[in-house]
């Protein structure tokens, strides 16, 4: 290229270069680093590489371009546009070639590395660079006097034309590869697995694919399994969904289950192949739900605490159960996602499970990690990702710590009488008049307040979940039903009938739908009490790293977990689950170890980093730390003295009720579950 | 080290070096670059360092070694001696100490790279540098406050201890890590495999494991498989056997079982599936006569022609049989045994297949040349390995050219009358007396011939094996009983009742045992006709490799093929089976391919260097080569005039029978093999 040749211009990146006559605008932005994309390598068969080319003064750049800066339209391109239609003003940057100076606007969605906007407000975008990618290739035809395989003749066509150097192909590629080169005429699609090792093809097609690449993120919990079906290409996410971790009937909690793995010869297998199978079931349903075949998902992402990560690999928990705690492996691990029972996707799909941060802080705390970013944080920021087990971090640039927490499963309407997970029915709202202590809810599936007069009266409402319970305990204290230590009070001390005796202590009654067949919802004294035992610990938790770090207060406070997201931090706070902090420093983070999975499926760059961000961490184990029994213990209360909300002000002080130790007291409560622990 | 440090010498490498007191043999043998094992690292567990100190004057070395230039006995050597003796002489290097100037012996047996004589002289020893070994290492106990991963603590040990970097493990390691290492008190053996790419643990053991590690090396021919067992840690074969191919039933031939899969949708699957369970079998029952456990074979190398390859990877062969013949992979292959339908070895089993040189010429070749290395020759030698193909190899160090031929089964008593596998009870050896015509008879499992009074008259003669058929052939010709262009002559034309009439044609009657329910072993015109057309293929194909090299005659012959053993090189000249040389120029290389095998799986710098060497062999494709039609119908005659062997002069000159059109014509013959091969 010379002085004399046109300038070609690219934005958003302001690159530029010029380049020879009838040079295609592919290349000019292959040689100048632009993003922008392509997958059949410029055949004019993909339509990647769109491009918006410009016309008339652009000051800014100082050019100005003329109306046939680029060659005028190909049969190529008018083929495509009657086709498939071209978006008014778009060309195809492989076949409109440079005739003078031209600025080229790449769109978003012909960049390789585009954006995907999360809808939380608190995370970054992911930028899309997935392990696993889609190119063609043409291939060279077999030639009886230089013999070499089809595979060498595919694997030098991806270094000469994609710089892809040495993939492997194994069995189930290599069984497909003949008829896709003959039957794509030696042009195939394929795709291509290029993590931290050798670089490997993971499917092949012939001429140009574009039934789509999808990949799975899952964050498998103890409690539920969630997961995103995304597409690789974009990053969008096609279809969520979740369902029960079917090990629950082995144990609610981790230590219940490592304890069944070591009461019961063979019991870890069989959980292994309870998970195995329902991710299996997972991932086909998500395919399903998307109407995607299933064996176009060549990738998963896997994060899970440590006990589901080992019972999820085959790897017996029992040294889990137990100081000091040792992981089987705490790096990321990877292998072929047939390897876990994923049979219904591609043969040939890998699973990435994000690295563990210690022997009770797992792979899902990492992703928390990778998706909040406390690492990078200027403030200091506490991080709660809550569920049978809360993954608490905190941190800020100067360092981070993490532990985790044995909550156990109340959080999420387990070990409740009237509880029950999220679903349609459940009871997620609640309110107490303080006055008449009277309740309004509303339930999943539902709009409207109960006390609305266009309340459905035939609702069949079910129970009440983890978010709903939260709330019916904080409501009842800021009504006055229960004091300070959790005693519920009588019909007579607390004015209200809906205090009914349940043998020695009372229940409240937030519904009752016996008369039309339903149950009675009621939240009773154990309810109150694996509440309190559950926030304590998560409280506990939180309050040792702040110890560890030499704090007394926080800037802001995370909440994560799919059940973070419905929490009312002013509920969460009257409880005393979390830190006090101003309320508008509560965020929400929605499935924030989901979203970690999420970004590492979309951005290999993520995986080294999250590898590396893991060894900085600053692990604390909460199982031999005494101060965490004395946090514990002390954090029983509902809720502490020093209230810094006004609007919690409407908080009645409640005479101690004189009733007799009713349910565990609390520290009864904190050794029993240590022991199990232990 | 200073000069006043005591001096050690190592023989037999000469290697030398000053030591301060008190430096372990081992340590100061590791130092030097000393070719001394230990399987422990140096912990007094293993006896792998087991040296042999002198004493006295040693002028070649200038030094004169004192009585006690060495550390006395310690304890560790006391009981080692008393638990497992220890050889008069010799000490554990890792527990004898320098104490003055000193002269150590290494045993072969305590090198590393020891070397393995193999019985057939004309190749060279295999040196031992397995891709899998055995190591032990003491690891690091998990630390809760430092949290990292038993594997990763392995893996730490692998680097510190032995220099082995970034192991990986895979599932059914990593569930078995953590009970070892408990176990083994954080002591583990580990067996790791060490190829081109990223090492990776494929079993591990509680401390220091003796029971072995085991690798299989198979020829997996057309018509028979055949595999050696051996130990991996000195490279002895501990068991061979070997199988019929169960794909004979689809098609006794190459073509004819590309012609299966290509009439029958899912033949080729079916004709995988035979395959590898008649691999599994062969593993166990290799496992069983060397009363090993077969979970402890880490390795197997597998060597076959490329329709093989394929069937056996499961790709469908059809392309290899038209032109251009491609390949789906002309590399070496890796992958898990297990891939293979290997169940029954260790779960972690690595595969290596050889590279295919070309669409015909396969990884048995590849074999063949790296065993026999004509690459390196100094004069011309002419490989063939005799099979149901024939794969030929010409060169010397100037280059080196290949082609396979389709020689069909007749060679290994397929597609003959009396023919039958080389097995107990069949004939291998024939002579037939010139003057009366009458045969004398070897069969295998008896080593008297059957005219001897001592050979046992109850034996049962089941039929004529390959080797059998081929003297048997030659012989009727010296005989005279055959004419020059293969007609057999009837009992007038020959004086003998043995040469029977059947039908249009005759027979020569070699045993009747129907006397007592036994076969009459015949050799009819029809057999004739097979070994004309199977000896013509071999020879045009050795002269069509001698055309392309421009010469007419060759320095030496190497039979090769299981078979090629058991050809008597005169008969096989009086055949035509090969192209004329002195007779002591023809050696017999055993199963070459099987030895190609066997060194791949002892020594990986062999892989990488026969992957280098395939790459560089000159390919020449009978199937397009005119010049190799008029070679096999020229070849056709038994034998031809220009008779070098003064011993073969005995043969009579036969007058050319006046008797019709019998059989195929010769052309036709050629024609017909040729069609079913395009």
């Amino acid at each position: 290229m010379t002085d004399q040749d046109p300038l070609v211009i690219f934005t958003p990146s302001g690159k530029r270069g010029r380049f020879a006559i009838g040079t295609p605008i592919l290349t000019a932005a292959r040689q100048l680093g632009v993003d922008l994309d392509s997958v059949c390598g410029g055949r004019g068969i993909c339509s990647k590489c769109q491009v918006a080319p410009g016309v008339g003064d652009f000051p800014k750049h100082g050019v100005t371009v003329a109306e046939d800066a680029l060659s005028p339209w190909n049969e190529v391109e008018a083929r495509y546009d009657r086709v498939r239609g071209l978006k008014k003003g778009r060309r195809l940057g492989c076949q409109a070639t440079v005739q003078g100076d031209v600025v080229v606007d790449v769109p978003p969605e012909s960049q390789v590395h585009r954006q995907v906007v999360r809808k939380a407000a608190s995370t970054r975008p992911i930028t899309m660079d997935p392990a696993t990618r889609l190119v063609m290739v043409e291939v060279a035809e077999p030639d009886m006097h230089v013999p070499s395989g089809d595979l060498e003749r595919v694997q030098d066509a991806l270094a000469a034309q994609w710089e892809i150097y040495g993939a492997r192909a194994s069995l189930p590629v290599l069984t497909r590869l003949q008829p896709a080169l003959r039957k794509g005429n030696w042009q195939v699609s394929v795709a291509v697995h290029a993590g931290a090792e050798t670089p490997e093809i993971l499917g092949v097609w012939p001429g140009l694919h574009d039934g789509g690449l999808y990949g799975l993120a899952v964050d498998l919990g103890s409690t539920t399994i969630a997961a995103h079906l995304c597409d690789l290409t974009d990053g969008h996410v096609l279809a969520s969904s979740g369902l029960m971790n079917p090990q629950i009937r082995f144990g609610e909690d981790l230590m219940s289950r490592v304890s069944y793995a070591m009461m019961n010869p063979g019991g870890d297998a069989e959980m292994t192949t309870a998970v195995q199978a329902a991710l299996n079931d997972l991932a086909l349903e998500l395919a399903k739900e998307a109407e995607i075949d299933p064996a176009l998902i060549f990738e998963t992402v896997i994060v899970c605490n440590p006990v589901m990560h080992h019972l999820l690999l085959g790897i017996d928990p029992v040294e889990l159960g137990q100081a000091p705690f040792a992981l089987a492996t705490s790096g990321a691990v990877t292998l072929r996602a047939a390897e876990l029972g994923l049979t219904g996707i591609a043969p040939t799909a890998q699973t990435y499970l994000l690295p563990c941060i210690a022997g009770h802080v797992g792979a899902d705390a990492a992703a928390v990690a990778l998706s909040e970013e406390p690492n990078v944080s200027n403030d200091l920021a506490l991080i709660v990702d809550v569920g049978t087990n809360a993954e608490i971090l905190l941190g800020d640039r100067s360092g981070v710590l993490a532990c985790s927490s044995p909550t156990g499963p109340a959080f999420e309407g387990a070990q409740i009488s009237s509880g029950q997970r999220a679903a349609p029915g459940a009871i997620e709202r609640i309110e107490i008049d303080p006055a008449t202590k009277e309740p309004r809810f509303r339930i999943i599936g539902c709009d409207l307040w109960s006390d609305d007069p266009a309340f459905p009266t035939d609702t069949q409402i079910t129970g009440i979940c983890g978010s709903g319970i939260i709330e019916a305990v904080a409501e009842m204290r800021m009504a006055g039903l229960l004091d300070a230590s959790g005693l519920i009070g009588s019909a007579q001390a607390t004015g209200t009938p809906r205090c009914e005796p349940t043998g020695r202590t009372h229940a409240y009654l937030i519904h009752d739908g016996s008369a039309s067949g339903g149950p009675r919802i009621t939240v009773t004294q154990g309810d109150i009490r694996a509440i309190q035992l559950a926030k304590s610990a998560l409280y506990a938790g939180a309050r040792l790293l702040m110890d560890q770090r030499g704090v007394d207060r926080v800037d802001r406070v995370v909440l994560a977990g799919a059940f973070g997201a419905h929490i009312s931090p002013k509920h969460a706070m009257v409880l005393g689950m979390i830190p006090d902090v101003p309320l508008d420093k509560v965020q929400s983070a929605g499935n924030a170890a989901g979203h970690g999975a999420r970004i590492a499926l979309c951005n290999r760059a993520a995986r080294t980093k999250i590898e590396r961000i893991v060894g900085e961490i600053h692990k604390v184990e909460t199982a031999i730390e005494p101060k965490f029994q004395e946090h514990f213990v002390s954090a029983n209360a509902i809720p502490h003295a020093t209230d810094p909300f006004p609007e919690l002000s409407k908080i009645a002080p409640l005479p101690t009720i004189a009733f007799g130790a009713s349910g565990a007291a609390p520290g009864e409560g904190g050794n029993r579950r240590r022991r199990r622990r232990g």
